[in-house]
């Protein structure tokens, strides 16, 4: 039985495992520094459909089948998927999973879906309920960008905050039995709104969030940055990591050398021109699943906390004047 | 610890009361046959604010504050808000809970959203994680109708299949100690596409998988219909409901007088002029959470089977020629 700790944190009572993982992603993220890890690179930015939104499912439902595949399991053993994506509808993951024969919930936090997935599947392991959980999440430049800025024929400019949608999809199976590292414990996030109205910084709307969480994570651990190799967010980007940094030491938090972000991770900054970085559900989910399983199978990392974290840009709502909400979950994996 | 029964049954072992329901409509839902169970009705679909998005975050808002108010909690109560709604990137749901400084979980379900919460908040209530959870969906008309067919202002014909929005929130409290009815057991269900393509046809989208749910369901627990006194889906309308009996039929279950849809319930369709009934996460949320509470505190109710039922409806893929994907979640509630 879970144990809450503090305000917003709750301590696993079982063994979870996080079993295997999965990525396959686009040719950019095949042209970064962390190719080697993802299981396949897309190089037909259709992955073989008439359109990039067929495409991000595809990729999504071919990660599933890989991460089912590398860990042994069938689809029959799964008990619940937990995924989401960027789409109006959740679109990606909605028909990713139809006909996938298996019981699903559809989640939506922005780029923070992937540690809402994990919160939730460990959860769900925990109370005994399920064995098996697959927690899931994708992104697609082409279909992200027509939906939350300009069609792609336009050709806009980027601006200095603006971050590069990761094309790909990220999967786990989080299971009872077996080897891996562990989630131990998970802090649920709150949204807040700092008021940025730029939709080309989300790094500014969800450092606030990623702020927040954190202190709340450390606060009801009693832990400190040095009880972790890695605080590992989500998308933040160059712009909104130097931004968390500021707002944690503004709480007395000092993240040294602690720290490191999925979106400045997936691409080369200096010479991929993806301006702060790549973001999406798909970032955080295809380091998370590969690059970083990897880093604990080599016994490189004994102890994170992974921290999706999530601009819930609304354009509707943006046009209306509004400002963004952020999000942001942590999950501490140990070895 | 919940147990599994079946391929996709769990029954819970804790005792998970819903402690108090509440709901806010809109006038037209107000002249509707249930308006007396609802906890207010809103003449001005803009709820005193400046566009439809922010009157439904409003209305979603205000309807959490209700049900804290009434089942006596404060907001430091709450372990965690499972909530979503059917604007891209559940924009009413990331509004309405910007800093009420709870965590938050986002879910995309469609209209399947309120079942899909109350099966998340009862396993984590299950697992020991949780105290209380509140569990909400909403929907409005008027920012439905927009975002996924016509502008109002273009006054389109409806077809002969079509559905009603419902301008609503409803929301419920879940918690370990009280009174109220009890959820027992839950079935989470599958995505399935039938192939309808027509996106005026939402009852025929869910209706296959409503039953699917309902069948897994009566297959995993060993029970007929008899053993509950309703079997009530979120929004089939009359079509859907028609299509759901006659697919059970083929599978030699009799739905005979238990099966009712809250999208059926909640207008007068012989007066109302919203064609097959209403529809919309806000429907079966409101409905389940006033009128249906109300029939259990009464004691006309003892056990019933709530399956809310989503079209995974995007209308970017319809524009692609894509069917629309359906999905439905059960949860049984027992007196």
């Amino acid at each position: 039985m879970a144990q809450k700790l503090g305000s917003q944190t709750y301590l696993l009572d079982q063994q979870v495992y996080v079993l295997a993982g999965a990525a396959i992603v686009g040719k950019k993220e095949g042209d970064g520094p962390l190719a080697r890890y993802f299981d396949d690179i897309i190089d037909d930015e259709y992955a073989g459909e008439k359109t990039f939104e067929a495409a991000e499912s595809r990729i999504l439902r071919d990660t599933y089948f890989k991460v089912l595949e590398k860990s042994g399991k069938a689809a029959t053993d799964i008990n619940f998927v937990l995924s989401g994506d960027l789409l109006n509808q959740c679109t990606a993951a909605s028909y990713a999973f139809r006909d996938a024969d298996v019981p699903y919930f559809g989640l939506f936090g922005a780029c923070s879906t992937m540690s809402e997935a994990l919160i939730l599947g460990s959860l769900l392991i925990d109370s005994g309920a399920a064995d098996n959980v697959v927690c899931a999440a994708s992104s697609h430049f082409c279909s992200a960008e027509r939906q939350f800025r300009f069609p792609l024929e336009y050709g806009s400019q980027r601006t200095p905050t603006s971050q590069w949608t990761v094309t790909g999809a990220g999967a786990v199976i989080l299971g009872t039995e077996g080897q891996g590292p562990r989630i131990t414990c998970v802090t649920p996030g709150k949204i807040l709104d700092e008021g940025i109205k730029d939709a080309n910084n989300m790094g500014a709307a969800m450092a606030p969030a990623a702020a927040d969480t954190i202190l709340a994570h450390l606060k009801d651990t009693g832990r400190s940055c040095d009880d972790y190799d890695l605080i590992l967010t989500g998308d933040l980007g160059s712009f909104g990591s130097t931004m968390l940094r500021e707002l944690l030491k503004r709480n007395n938090i000092d993240l040294k050398d602690k720290h490191n972000d999925c979106g400045t991770m997936i691409f080369d900054l200096e010479k991929q021109d993806v301006v702060c970085g790549g973001s999406g559900c798909g970032c955080s989910a295809s380091v998370f699943s590969t690059y970083i399983l990897d880093q604990f199978s080599q016994g490189l990392l004994k102890r994170i906390l992974f921290v999706a974290t999530g601009a819930l840009l609304s354009p509707t709502r943006t046009q209306q004047g509004e400002s963004i909400p952020g999000i942001a979950h942590a999950v501490c994996v140990e070895a």
